[in-house]
């Protein structure tokens, strides 16, 4: 079993998934990220090699996870025009668990196998409490080599795994689950902004809900939070506008017409516009509460 | 006790409460509703009066449950320019189930008091096997007096109760409950919806939903029939759209926008368009799968 492993990508969750590689008995000998202060904090705390650049990570680990922003940043860290984790990498196996389209996990896999390293998918849907704590949900995708090799590191990080299929299988199913999850916060807010302009009692609206058809997962995540715009961070309202964007241009590839995901991906982009990106989720409730963001009156 | 109950509108809801007040005990003395042989097979049934006047009704019992379709018919059933419910209604309570605005519930209650009868919001949270089984979930509003004199029979229908408060306020919250269920319904089948086109097994895609964020109780109960096209009625897309128009009325008087209730509207408006109204709420998945509805290519 690989015991070395390298992180690239420690924001809120890398950092936390690194931590818990090292409470389970890893070693995690290297770090990386493009803000390299974060790099520095986190390696300190490890004490592991914070790595300036990608090749070092690859050269120090066996599994090198990476957690990374976008489409774009996944491109720059497997580049094959300029030194990246591909350098020197035959024999590595790199676990890829940011929200990314599909057609990038199935590219880098690509360019994994010319230089003779593994990829795995490893779509989480859960956050930083479960990263830290090991009991995150994975769905994975890619080669049955892949997915064996990394099995040992992937029961260290999760309470629950779903082998989905071949590369990008299991980014398609992840960039659905986030488009829904998204839509169905957005529509609590709704609810809740509604109920709050109608003076409503929120606690006995929340209770309400939980017992009818309005019920689902992000009302007992986030409708308190809303209530109380306690927009902590946990899963960025910036990451949300992403990965409903991400539904989105699978969606307008099979010319299917989501009116709901595009409303949603619009009250995600306007938060961003309006420098609320950097909230949790749930603060899109700062949308559609009466006196709150945009609706201040 | 009052023991003598009439039902207006014996649609899918009020036949099958009728059924189940007679199966506890009480006597279903009269029904009602505009499509005579409706009233006409349900009185053969329950071995009572098919009114073919509403002061008849209101002389027949004590109590009158109503559940008629919107608006326009509740004020017609109670208006007090031409024989109503209310002719000769003095001591008598009406119960009214239907979803409506809340503004009706209210001039409904006034237009009452003037004639000596109670009223009591009853507005139900659940659906035809409920109704059917005396286990609504209802919220309730009104004055103490009406609930009181109500409960009796509140009890041989629900299994839940929730005292919302005075007149009007149970007819809110109950628009909410079901704009934000409506909403997490078409985002159910936008995410299906995408995922059938993506070739993903949706059998497998439904498990992780609701394992994850996306998890909703609408996956429960709709989920399924959205993947089989199963869409026989229980809750029907023209009343969704009908619901949905209730809640966004309350928006606009609260001058809060809401755009993905906007976007569901504009989803059951378009299923009413296609003659699709009369679908389930979760027909709404015609409208996202690939070779459906008018996807169809």
């Amino acid at each position: 079993m690989a015991k070395k492993v390298g992180v690239v990508g420690v924001g809120r969750m890398g950092a936390n998934m690194a931590r818990r590689l090292k409470d389970s008995g890893l070693e995690v000998t290297a770090v990386y990220d493009s803000r390299a202060r974060a790099a520095r904090n986190l390696a300190k705390e490890l004490g592991c090699e914070a790595c300036s650049t990608l090749p070092q990570v690859t050269a120090l680990a066996e599994v090198i996870i990476t957690v990374v922003t976008d489409d774009a940043a996944m491109d720059a860290v497997f580049s094959t025009k300029s030194k990246s984790l591909l350098t020197g990498a035959m024999g590595k196996l790199f676990i890829n668990c940011a929200t990314i389209s599909p057609k990038t996990h199935v590219e880098v896999e690509k360019r994994a196998a010319k230089v003779g390293a593994l990829t795995l998918e490893g779509c989480m849907a859960s956050s930083i409490t479960q990263a830290r704590d090991g009991t995150l949900y994975l769905m994975l995708a890619g080669s049955e080599a892949a997915y064996k090799k990394a099995l040992p590191i992937l029961r260290k990080l999760s309470k629950s795994r779903r082998y989905i299929g071949p590369s990008g299988e299991a980014a398609k199913v992840k960039a659905l689950v986030n488009m829904v999850m998204n839509i169905n916060t957005a529509a609590l807010a709704e609810g809740l902004g509604l109920g709050a302009a109608l003076g409503l009692d929120l606690d006995m609206l929340r209770t309400v809900f939980s017992q009818t058809g309005a019920n689902s997962r992000v009302l007992e995540t986030d409708g308190e939070d809303m209530q109380k715009r306690d927009h902590e961070c946990y899963f960025s309202s910036a990451h949300a506008a992403k990965d409903s964007g991400i539904a989105l241009q699978l969606a307008r590839q099979q010319k299917i017409k989501l009116p709901l995901a595009t409303a949603t991906k619009k009250q995600y982009d306007l938060m961003v516009d309006l420098g609320l990106g950097e909230l949790d989720k749930s603060g899109v409730a700062e949308l559609t509460f009466p006196g709150r963001g945009k609706n201040r009156r």
